[in-house]
């Protein structure tokens, strides 16, 4: 191997470009970052630097002596700040010296420099490296993260402790269906489809936990909605009344989520122009069987169907101006065993479904908490409740009524960004198709 | 099944136990948690009631008429706030009324209520769901959820994105031993043994990235310091000049850490004596060649071995009055290939290791970022680059000089909280033998 180039960068200290319009005519500045454009004129090149904060123009004329590199090759330029109200920002440097801080780069496989990326999904998706690098992709991820950021600061307000469960198991008793099977030192064990079993558990050592994780579905599914691996934000809480107290803490939750977007990415939001919604104090809840009715199904149906939701969507945006709408009571035979069923009427659960703009987000409810109950219910779904020992073992030895909820991180995100695809706001998407890059 | 029991907790807002002190006697109050322990003397009954918040005493008299269950069942109290300086916090609950909020528990697999679990590490895991609701167990928990608050709100303050990336993976081509393989719909697929290759290419997106996450080794070790599966708090940066600006943000991170338990895990430290290391201003470093000689070991060591690492934790003490050391330049033959060599002196690296009280806990270093360095260091292995195609991608196309570090959550909070193995602090541990809970 040859001897890598030492360094080449000035100890100048890094102005950030979203900082250059702050500084007085004249500052001398040290920008860092990559040629975003260059476009030669006559007698001037123009160079749009791209850094983490947003972008930069600088103006090299032919007495600077300077070269400018391809794009996407990564530049320190020294220069002087210089008004300029065609500029963005009304700013620009000038007398600028471009210093190579790696090799001229390779014309990338997607043209970033463009007002949008214009490619198909698979093109993006193969060159995902790359293609977040453009800022209206870049801008998705701003979105999630920030939501990340509002989630967890939501939680920890409000005494909730965060765990890390494991993401091999030993059993595919949640579900059964669409797991992953690995070869856990020559024996098998399975990837969690979501840290349920294990949250529940900690309720009864935190009460009130969340998890921010990957969850893998074998789902051989290839729709817009679905992914094989995706990041789950899960909540579960003791001692509540029943699911309207889960709800409650939803409801903060969103609003936390949604007020972190605006503080942290709301530049993000701004510049694409991203409707996120506004989470009314109490979101209103309508239950199931109401809403049968009211977009006319038939009463014995067991689930919604995605038109039933978008009805719903329109319906409480038109009676309650709301972008969010809770259905609770969906039916115990559609929920899993361990849903808490209505008191009073077992046909129904307290669990719900939030829909978010008519599609839905959100499940949760409350969950049984007593050892009897859960004997009961998986000896009725014709299982042996020995195979739930250790899940069991918390509940045996006293835990409190609880319940809780997961959003889908990538659904979250496509909604809130208009993304069609959850493969777009995902960073390194997988699929049946897809396992790279 | 049975209709399950309506919730018969009262109405009255919840009291935590850690608030009684600050109430004035005669408060009513409603406590809710679990028989922490139940006292029966000649005419009175302590019932030790515990909550997310700690432990509060209530006074059950025989005139009272209450039965008081068997330890961890679920209860709600409501009663009298009264002074009693004998009771723990100078309180305690009087004229209480007790009402079962779930079926009485069945006696756990180990005493909660003594000062300490004492029971063998096999028992302790085998029974996890129970045996973490012990204060002392709890408590190491405490300060790992405080650590990943202080390494999040570190980074945030410092311009970082959060990042998740897949831990399903193509190829093994990392490190190639030591990896889980899956059923990916039919073909085989990985679990990714650390983000490193993600988080690289997205530095070229966000600049400064960081990833909390699960990681997995199929390492056939049983040791005290390995687990099949552990969460990596992983940090890449840009414009790095080297390694030593890696090291900046990683003291910075450790102190934001430290900080963090100290506000929100404060009580667990108080209470079990957990000896929190102090962060120096600047982490003392020492060349892989000088810890060599220093520990008189023959200067044509690849690696520093167990007895070297806590004799240079000692020195450091002695030396420089710090818990923590960093050695610098370890041998590029014995780092993995994307690893950026010492300028003028290729022997070397531009990596560290850092020695937390004599144990290595936290890898890092300078990475290399021209494309033809990585097709030269690939090619030197005797490999293919086009098996890594997709990684390479983001260096073909621009990327800054960079590099980064992992701290495994595990050995972090061992090492904080003393306990002897990792399997202590892992909520759920995995390791070669076990698979559950």
């Amino acid at each position: 191997m040859r001897p890598p180039t030492p360094p080449t960068a000035s100890t100048s200290p890094r102005t950030l470009a979203a900082d250059l319009p702050d500084l007085p005519p004249g500052t001398p500045v040290a920008l860092r970052g990559w040629v975003h454009r260059r476009r030669a004129l006559a007698t001037v090149t123009f160079l749009v630097l791209r850094d983490r904060s947003g972008l930069a123009q600088v103006v090299v004329r032919a007495g600077d002596g300077q070269v400018v590199p391809p794009e996407e090759t990564v530049v320190e330029v020294t220069g002087v700040v210089t008004s300029n109200p065609q500029a963005p920002g009304g700013v620009e440097v000038t007398s600028p010296t471009v210093v190579l801080l790696t090799d001229p780069a390779v014309t990338p496989p997607v043209e970033l420099w463009r007002p949008s990326l214009g490619v198909g999904l698979a093109t993006m998706l193969d060159h995902a490296a790359v293609a977040w690098r453009h800022p209206a992709q870049r801008a998705r991820w701003e979105v999630a993260a920030a939501s990340l950021r509002g989630f967890r600061a939501a939680l920890d307000a409000q005494g909730f402790t965060e765990v890390q469960s494991p993401k091999i198991v030993g059993s595919a008793t949640e579900s059964g269906a669409d797991v992953f099977t690995l070869d856990y030192f020559g024996r098998p064990a399975f990837l969690a489809q979501s840290p349920q079993f294990f949250k529940q558990q900690l309720v009864g050592v935190f009460e009130r936990v969340y998890e921010v994780g990957p969850v893998f579905r074998a789902e051989p599914h290839d729709t817009v909605r679905h992914l094989a691996e995706y990041v789950s934000l899960d909540v579960e809480l003791g001692f509540v009344r029943d699911h309207r107290d889960v709800l409650t803490v939803l409801r903060d939750v969103l609003a936390g989520m949604v007020a972190a977007v605006h503080e942290h990415a709301g530049s993000a939001v701004a510049a694409h122009g991203f409707a996120v919604p506004l989470v009314p104090d109490e979101i209103p809840v309508i239950h199931f069987a109401e809403a049968l009715a009211l977009v006319g199904a038939p009463a014995d149906e067991p689930d919604l169907a995605p038109e039933h939701e978008r009805a719903l969507g329109r319906w409480a945006l038109a009676e309650h101006g709301s972008d969010l709408l809770a259905v609770e009571g969906y039916p115990m035979a559609k929920r899993p065993f361990y849903t808490h069923p209505q008191p009073g009427d077992a046909r129904w659960s307290n669990s719900f479904d939030l829909l978010f703009r008519g599609v839905e987000l959100v499940t949760g409810g409350q969950r049984l908490h007593r050892y009897a109950d859960y004997l009961a219910a998986i000896t009725a779904r014709g299982e042996d409740p020995a195979a739930y020992a250790t899940y069991l073992e918390a509940f045996e030895h006293g835990m409190p009524p609880h319940g809780g909820f997961a959003i889908g991180l990538e659904r979250w995100t496509a909604r809130l960004t208009g993304a069609a695809n959850v493969r777009e706001v995902a960073l390194f998407p997988r699929d049946l198709h897809r396992l790279a890059p």
